[in-house]
């Protein structure tokens, strides 16, 4: 049966072949868990993700959202699969089951994700952003706030936001003016306007808690003074029973290019009557509070932007079968020979080849920075749990900045490959390319990933963090290197990883010289190359697990006959698809990273000497 | 004050200063024209797309056409536009006037024309359209065929469209089996169905002109088998008065991404009545004349994707300079530091730079060919005239495709510069990327394109025109390189025309040889790396006219003592731009084109060996 949202063999690859989700199972946490359960939680992800959110995803576009008098009508179809998600418990899958959750590894709750993500991000945001703004005051809330929040969040019974933006304060987060006033029973008066706030109003919810960041009144400038406020939309009273509505209140709702479905509100607080909140953690350290958060959604972000690329390509290598044009390029002047599917023509293949690459390698690299999390929590030695710290905080940016975008290029070649279908709405790819859009602007645009990465995370323990990465990748590629088929590629990933090491040491070395605005300038094609060179890492991994294990089906066999038994079986196929895959990425993508390393090297300094005026258009 | 659609200043460095149009006026055709005139043809083109074009962009999105009752409305606020663009005698700018034209120069109607299209391609495409349709009945029609249609659809008091799609023939064309059977009045009787028609119906003209692409009963199968009608919505007596309305109906219109307020038809023709049609030349010659049409649109095409991109640079510029956001990075510390425009930022500028240089030289490029139009049909020695006939012909596939592939790209990083904003409705560059991205779709696909280059063009003449044009860069690069200034550019696109022209001869001979599926996967990264390659050369052209001039304003001036000179004159300014643009892409982008050349020649065959099964998702 052709998959409508994510490839579930492929999914299990990565899950049981490359990254040994059952090695976990012998960990004091996931001790109870066995991959008869795990198999069984992704079908049921897969069931649910088909069969209850998949409908809604064209309805709930082109119904949207409507904004009347302060109220956001969600699209009617959102109600059924909301109170579902929240039924089967589906929307805190890594959390303690005391509060709400399911227990689950990362890997795991990332598996079921690509079907409810990829099946309707819209829809499913509702009932999975609580979990932000649950994991806050798990981790910096008190007693009595954890008592009085977290299950309701953790579960989606309440929906949760994230209160950041403001007209004049985007991407500053810093230069936010909400400003909040104590009061005298030690709860704060919140006054001030927030843009673009992700259902920040609807109607699936009896309440919505907003994590709000504001400045105590006499705080400092910038986001040293910025604190951080629980403001519930329905005020909670001290024994969890719903008091009077606070003053927080939607003023409008954006019409946007995708995610119509999704409430994009404008927040206004303390314009009428008094919103109160409540501080959470210690005064002045909201932006340290909120990068929990942020963090969390920024991944959540990267895997919304994959999501839809592994979506897109389904149904563009399903069309690709399906749909017969023109005849094979063998028979170009023959105009009796047959039509064929399109998935024959040379241009196609290679645009499905181009998605496959980079689907899989987005999904290997996400996969594994889920296993850091695991590892981070279960990992019996503490280097080793620290060591998988340090992997989560460098790979940050690069799953925010490179999944969003290559997700979106990847649901922009699906549309290509449907032709003139592909800009229709009788097809779901332009959709998902509307929706996917939003990926590499929200929590933090891929310009800001860039810098997170060169001014942060290049130097982390001076340097030390990215070599160990860098040394992860070698050790594959020492793996490649003893397999005659993989050799070659391995000498070129080889190639790829010393280039990245020695322009990360110049761009690095750059940025903190005179010079560091030339090397801000490069920071976003690097992070791009560096994503490129992930996934050239991630599908040779794939290949040396699928190398044996192919030569074990077909043996020696080569052309037609090898073929013929690819055809006959869906392992050899598959695992043939792996090598082919890598060989593609490395040998056909990888040297336009090359480029990209190259230009990031010559440290062009252009972009700097323009003068504004000179940039045209006045 | 701030260019909303096109930058004039460049528009008119590019005719006058780079491919000098007053050259044209020393031409018989061209003799009675002056500097003054032209300058007046673009102010008022400008004046118009801004004063009464332009207001209908974002409303002619939000209403979108309807369909009623067999009938299509247009967004009402269309009607006075398309009726002032027929008085105003904008439609046919390059037509005889003789026939409704006003005689102008290909180049100077590209000028008007980017004030057109970037102000709102699916209002302006109305009027337009029947050009098309206007060119072939000129160029194929009988004398009585003129007399009839021709002036009507130049001055677009009729609309013209082009009906070739059908269900089950979109890229192949071949496959269509609308037919045609004579009739005893020399007529033909047409029964079929087309999809996708552009136009098919609407309310702004009295009659639409249909060339309607079918099958004379008995024909060959295949291309060669078909045969053009001109099928009238309603018919056309032969005094020229209308007739019955004929039997071609519209049965509905494709909701789409974009271009909402474009109506997209499928038409119905001979199923409830008799269609009628009246050959247009030959029998079985519908290809060959279709091609006229189709040659032309492919250049609008392109120029749609390039216009709606320098719309949408005009908008990221300037938003760029007026949105004041984040200390300047020097500040990075200071809280107290003020906030700047984003102009400042050095990863806004990398963005902004790489959408000048890709805007600027796609107008060069597309101005370059326009002049090739010019320089055919008035250049004195017949062998310039042809020579300039072939260079249509092999860059045709490149404007369509690259500058509707780049086009596309500015627009979503106009998009990215705007932040949130860009992807709300609030602001216009969302709407240009959803309205670009057809582009790369419509009128052959990009990957129809690339087959086109490789399997058609780059072989004309036995690779002669591709040498020509490989020598017209050289000489640029030969005039550059006697700038002490630019000669380290000259080098460095020397090297990338080599490249280009080793790998189109490795391509090429491999298209012919038993491997030749390989070199056709390979067709569309060889065509976007020689647009890329075509770029470095416009940029560097206008560097090479830049330079003397910025020398005579600024001479030896450096640092802050040349900023503030161009902070003074606003032509050092330009100049100044200039050779920035082309040190960035030269040095910052060619590289990237590099390693697209090298994986071409890497010539790996991965995207053929991959079996059907092995692309996963069944």
């Amino acid at each position: 049966m052709a998959q409508q949202i994510a490839d579930r063999r492929d999914i299990d690859f990565v899950l049981y072949e490359q990254l040994d989700v059952e090695q976990l199972f012998k960990t004091q946490k996931h001790r109870d868990l066995n991959k008869k359960m795990v198999d069984m939680v992704v079908t049921e992800a897969r069931a649910f993700g088909i069969k209850e959110v998949l409908p809604t995803h064209s309805e709930g576009d082109r119904v949207g959202v409507r904004f009347e008098n302060g109220k956001v009508v969600v699209p009617e179809c959102y109600r059924r699969p909301y109170q579902l998600m929240v039924e089967n418990e589906w929307t805190s899958l890594t959390e303690d089951p005391a509060v709400g959750g399911q227990g689950l590894p990362h890997m795991v709750m990332r598996a079921a994700g690509e079907y409810f993500i990829g099946a309707n991000y819209a829809m499913v945001i509702y009932a999975m952003e609580g979990h932000g703004t649950g994991k806050m005051i798990e981790l910096f809330g008190t007693e009595k706030q954890k008592e009085l929040f977290l299950e309701k969040l953790y579960t989606a019974q309440w929906g949760g936001t994230m209160d950041l933006t403001e007209p004049q304060a985007g991407s500053d987060v810093g230069a936010l003016i909400t400003s909040a006033k104590p009061l005298d029973d030690g709860t704060y008066a919140i006054t001030g306007n927030k843009i673009y706030i992700t259902n920040g109003e609807h109607d699936l919810t009896e309440n919505i808690i907003h994590p709000v960041l504001a400045r105590i009144e006499g705080a400092p400038a910038g986001t040293k003074g910025i604190s951080i406020f629980i403001v519930p939309k329905i005020w909670v009273n001290e024994d969890g029973s719903l008091g009077e509505p606070n003053d927080i209140v939607c003023t409008g709702t954006e019409e946007k290019m995708g995610l119509h479905g999704s409430a994009t509100c404008s927040m206004s607080m303390g314009s009428k009557g008094i919103c109160r909140g409540l501080l959470l953690g210690e005064e002045n350290a909201g932006m340290k509070i909120m990068f929990h958060m942020m963090n969390e959604a920024r991944l959540d972000v990267g895997f919304m932007g994959f999501c839809n690329a592994t979506a897109a390509f389904m149904h563009a290598v399903n069309f690709a079968r399906e749909r017969i044009q023109g005849r094979d390029l063998a028979d170009g002047k023959n105009a009796e020979a047959p039509s064929v599917p399109i998935i024959r023509h040379p241009d196609v293949r290679r645009m499905l080849l181009w998605m496959k690459a980079h689907v899989e390698g987005m999904r290997s690299f996400i996969y594994f920075v889920a296993r850091c999390f695991d590892l981070a929590e279960c990992a019996a030695d503490e280097s080793e749990r620290a060591r998988n710290d340090d992997f989560i905080a460098l790979l940050t940016p690069l799953i925010k900045a490179y999944c969003a975008g290559r997700g979106f290029e990847v649901c922009i070649e699906a549309m290509q490959v449907h032709g003139g279908c592909g800009y229709t709405m009788d097809y779901p790819v332009e959709q998902l390319a509307r929706d996917c859009k939003i990926a590499s602007i929200f929590e933090g645009t891929d310009g800001i990933q860039a810098m997170d990465l060169l001014g942060r995370k290049l130097g982390m323990k001076n340097g030390a963090v990215f070599m160990d990465f860098l040394g992860e990748i070698k050790s594959i590629v020492e793996q490649a290197k003893a397999m005659d088929a993989l050799s070659p590629m391995a000498t070129a990933l080889e190639a790829a990883v010393d280039q990245l090491g020695e322009t990360a040491m110049a761009i690095g070395k750059q940025a903190m010289s005179p010079e560091f605005k030339t090397a801000f300038a490069s920071a976003h094609p690097f992070m791009m190359a560096m994503g490129d060179v992930i996934m050239g890492w991630m599908l040779l991994w794939r290949a040396v697990i699928a190398a044996p294990k192919l030569f074990k089906i077909v043996g020696d066999a080569a052309g037609e006959k090898k073929q013929a038994l690819l055809e006959k079986d869906k392992n050899a196929a598959f695992y043939d698809g792996q090598i082919q895959s890598a060989r593609y990425f490395i040998r056909s993508v990888l040297p336009v990273a090359l480029g990209r390393l190259a230009a990031v090297r010559a440290s062009d300094d252009a972009t700097l000497k323009i003068s504004e005026r000179g940039f045209g258009g006045l």
